[in-house]
């Protein structure tokens, strides 16, 4: 069975048909990144992320990351592959030529990700590391910290990591204990024990740059006194020769669940006295310089659950089409000895399949419009358009971490069952995927944390939150007019105005005596949140989708176009989008709206309850 | 951290308030069974469980089974439990003593299952298939056959197992190709190859009954052509002596996502043609035979979900008091420098707690219900009792199966998100507990296939169906005369209203020829039906648990009574269940109202959409 990972139609109708990607090369920074440029682009992503990542998926999970005397290595195959991806230069895609990126839209970057992901996304965490330390290097670094460490971060020659978490310190960064003295040559010594870093310590590269959070000595407590370091591997010389190792000393890596392929390290730092690191931006200014970074890191980690759902989804659909076993339930009541049929004739597998259609389908579309707003921030001259587009991205980005992730989970355990026992073996990839999908709601902030975020934090951003409303009452207007989407239309209409109603309320609730009580709600909150966005995506795709089917099939009803659409893709396509709206608006936005009733209710069981009533 | 798997406290209050298990010694049948054997049984099998099985958890899991030339061993200390386990005859608990059972009541026995499989469901699922294997010799056995197989698999002596599953027959059992010709001496012999078998190979027993069901040559096509035979691994003669190996070769065992203490394995049937089995049962009966021994099977499963999902909560309820992290929201805002305190203080982690804890608790509920109902079929001298218990017992298995399955995988990825990065990793047991409860939903029918056993066969048992509703509403009755519970009866009672409305529009949408279209919501049909059961069971709860409470600490209300029930343990326990029901109710119940909206709406965009929309 050859695993395709995500549907090229659907990413092209995201990127031209939905987000109008090839627009964004009428500005001078993308005017290189016309529709025949992304094209390419997607193609090639495609190829590689198909021909030589995907078949080291296997390896990443099976034979994982060895540690030995300190040091990691990765799965053979990892090297080769590693080659290639550095080879073709997309490790910093969306970044400054000039240090080595290739300076493309966010959206187009999105789409090639899209790929690599889906093929081996423990794999993609080291690049996508070194990426995500070089934009923190690139955004708060003096002129000679860029030229001795960016171009060789963006270019892959060496990696980037990540050192945040502590034993003690994980969702409360704040807690943190490593220290920061300052040494006469203005540089510092670095005293501390991370843990869980991603990417901490392998062999694909000879350097590896760290970004430390760290408490220089007599710093307030907490957040405000946190500041970031550069602290490198292997010291790098003025000259950008290497010097001598660094006092970082991986002391183990983690036994997991899931992505074995990349290696989650322990980080012992300055355990001989002699880690030095420099200081990136200002003193006690770490936190904020992370913020910044954290919508990027977030939306790459909504990726890596929609990956995982989208090859789980495609997986489970060629499965279906393939595997026969049982009788069609209404042939079988005439005719006993009707022949077996595949299990895509199944209406439980049919509502199986088409949930996670919707899923991977509306999570995509708002990736890639996180993606977009991205993009307009940086072509726009308008101060109060780049205002408004940088609000959609704030209060989406919990969206598309923690209900895409959550959602990407059940999406991938609904891709195990309807391979039935064979999803519960290696032989398939879909355990895998399951198990690989399950750190995205945990890491880059919980999703927990995200719910917080969105409730206590964005919910504010009143204009964000009237612009992304106004938006999404367009796309329902437009499909008020258009035939056999104007109940679709009015349906999400009566919900968003009840979301509206839930807003205003976990507002006033969360600045109430009842904010405890709000808060035990924020992920309620959340997940209704999202499931108006996954409507929105969806209609919005409709929208786009019911003229085009017209005009290749007339305005026929249904059962009189059907013949036409079995016959050509592009309909049948269009069709597929007109039904994953239908089926999440009418049979997934009810519990929706059964949940908002719940959250304007607000019942305080969760708070009431005292501890030693939870038993144990 | 202590893991203790289960909440004793929980267990007895099910056991003797909620089920009044200790009434069963009344009867002639269970007299030896007071409340003081229970009590001892229970100890006796949570000692074992604790001290000896759960030791071994991690080594099932870690070192697996090994597969080395046709033969299975288990890990080494399997060997020392699974000798402990045979002398303290915990194979057949519920079975004639004859035989080598212990002749208890199938709640208790589900009790000592609550422990035994909390501990290491792995390994449990070798005495397990056992017992399943020696009540079909029992059942359908000849006096000989009885005598040659039954006290050696019920002492746990011999293992047994059984062969349904072939490559192109999974869910369509009817589909499978193993044949069985007669010989002269009256044994069959036996070709083909079954897959996926628990426990089909292994080093604790010297002998494997192997119950199979195969084709006897000219039997009729699907299910109506099926015999049963037992095919024992080595042969067995007729002075009960054991023979000559018998020609069923194992040729390999599956890597799976959990489980890996128990073998799953390939099994190669007269690959030599010596293969002999002895017909159990009559001619093409093999399938109304398995049946009879399916609800059994089917509890146990929901038993497995039960013991990962309890695990779970306890092993997350005592990591959130003790993981230190974070501030206090409230605290925070009047003061900064507050310290971090314990995470079951954050309301997101106690809405998570909380929902984990209703879960296990309603599903305890009504596992050891369909356990009390098998009890009282047993007992009972009236028929018409019998029936109408055998009929509760129909009706709520795909639910405690199914349903069940579903909400413990939840319950379990809870229990992961509560540990955060900890609970990715395998050094605590949270991610091994949902990686092994994940095949609960596939296996002994896949949760599909409860759905459409729920809609197609046990909807039309009226009978049942209306006794049912008839015992959810003495439940609320009783509610609504006590105080503090008048509003949680009359939510359940309109929930129940509204799931009698959809009860019979499905069962009319089934028979129509919108039948496909039903089958499309069997799934949601079967989730709101659990729905209400577990708010019918944890109403039952608060309304033994509220006049309790008031007699502890008076008839004050819930700000009164607190620091009362701080200091009472019993008060708290109490305190607890009416605040599981009121979390339920109030929280959970909305979106059921919500997905019952849905099933009544029935839209048909699952069967509509042609296969080719699906994409890919």
């Amino acid at each position: 069975m050859a695993q395709i990972i995500a549907d090229r139609r659907d990413i092209d109708f995201v990127l031209y048909e939905q987000m109008q990607a090839e627009e964004l090369s009428k500005s001078e920074i993308f005017s290189e990144f016309n529709k025949k440029a992304i094209d390419m682009i997607v193609t090639e992503a495609r190829n590689i992320a198909i021909k030589e990542l995907l078949p080291t998926q296997k390896d990443g999970d099976q034979q994982g990351c060895k540690f030995e005397n300190g040091k990691v290595s990765v799965p053979e195959s990892f090297h080769r592959a590693y080659q290639l991806f550095k080879e073709g230069e997309w490790v910093a895609m969306t970044e400054d030529p000039e240090w080595g990126g290739q300076g493309m839209p966010r959206t187009v970057a999105l789409a090639a990700a899209d790929y690599f992901n889906g093929a081996n996304y423990a794999f993609m965490m080291y690049p996508g590391l070194t990426h995500g330390a070089g934009k923190l290097v690139e955004a708060f670094g003096t002129e000679k910290q860029k030229k001795l460490f960016l171009k060789n971060m963006y270019t892959g020659k060496w990696g980037g990591t990540m050192l945040l978490t502590e034993p003690q310190a994980g969702s409360d960064v704040g807690a943190l204990t490593t220290t920061a003295v300052k040494n006469e040559d203005g540089t510092y010594s670095i005293t501390g024990n991370k843990i869980f870093i991603s990417s901490g310590e392998h062999d694909l590269v000879e350097n590896i740059i760290h970004p430390v959070l760290a408490r220089i000595e007599g710093a307030p407590a907490g957040t405000k006194g946190i500041s970031l370091f550069i602290v490198p591997k292997i010291w790098v010389n003025d000259d950008g020769s290497l010097g001598q190792a660094n006092d970082v000393v991986c002391t183990g890596i983690e036994e997991k669940m899931g992505i074995h392929g990349n290696a989650t390290c322990s980080l012992s730092l300055g355990s001989k006295g002699k880690c030095r690191g420099l200081l990136l931006g200002g003193e006690n200014k770490g936190m904020n310089e992370m913020f910044l970074m954290m919508n990027e890191a977030r939306l790459l980690v909504g990726m890596q659950g929609l990956s995982c759902a989208s090859s789980s989804y495609i997986n489970a659909l060629n499965y279906a089409r393939q595997r026969v076993q049982g009788k069609n339930l209404l042939l079988q009541l005439s005719d006993p000895n009707s022949p077996s049929v595949p299990i895509i004739e199944h209406p439980d597998v049919r509502r199986e399949l088409l949930t996670m259609k919707a899923y991977v389908e509306g999570i995509r579309s708002l990736l890639y419009y996180v993606g977009i707003c991205e993009d307009r921030i940086r072509i726009s001259t308008s101060e109060e358009e780049k205002a408004k587009y940088q609000g959609f991205v704030e209060v989406l980005i919990p969206i598309a971490k923690g209900y895409v992730t959550d959602r990407a989970f059940e999406v991938c355990s609904k891709g195990i069952q309807i391979f039935g026992g064979y999803g519960y073996i290696k032989e398939y990839p879909q355990e895998q995927l399951l198990r690989d999908c399950r750190i995205t709601m945990i890491y880059e902030g919980s999703n927990g944390i995200q719910a917080m975020d969105l409730l206590g934090r964005k919910l504010r951003m009143r204009n964000a939150m009237s612009g992304l409303y106004e938006e999404g009452r367009k796309v329902i207007a437009t499909a008020k007019e258009i035939h056999g989407l104007e109940d679709l239309a009015s349906r999400l209409e009566k919900a968003t105005e009840k979301l509206s109603k839930v807003g205003i309320h976990m507002g006033k609730t969360a600045m109430s005596f009842k904010a405890m009580n709000a808060f035990a709600f924020a992920y309620p909150f959340m997940e209704v949140c999202g499931d108006i966005v996954m409507a929105w995506m969806l209609l919005w795709r409709a929208v786009i989708a019911a003229p085009k089917l017209e005009k290749l099939v007339g305005a026929n009803d249904f059962w009189e176009r059907r013949s036409e659409i079995e016959k050509n893709r592009n309909a049948a396509f269009y069709e597929g989008q007109i039904r994953s709206a239908e089926f999440f608006i009418h049979s997934v936005l009810p519990m929706t709206m059964g949940k908002m009733e719940s959250i304007l209710e607000t019942n305080s069981a969760a708070m009431d309850i005292p501890d030693i009533s939870f038993g144990g």
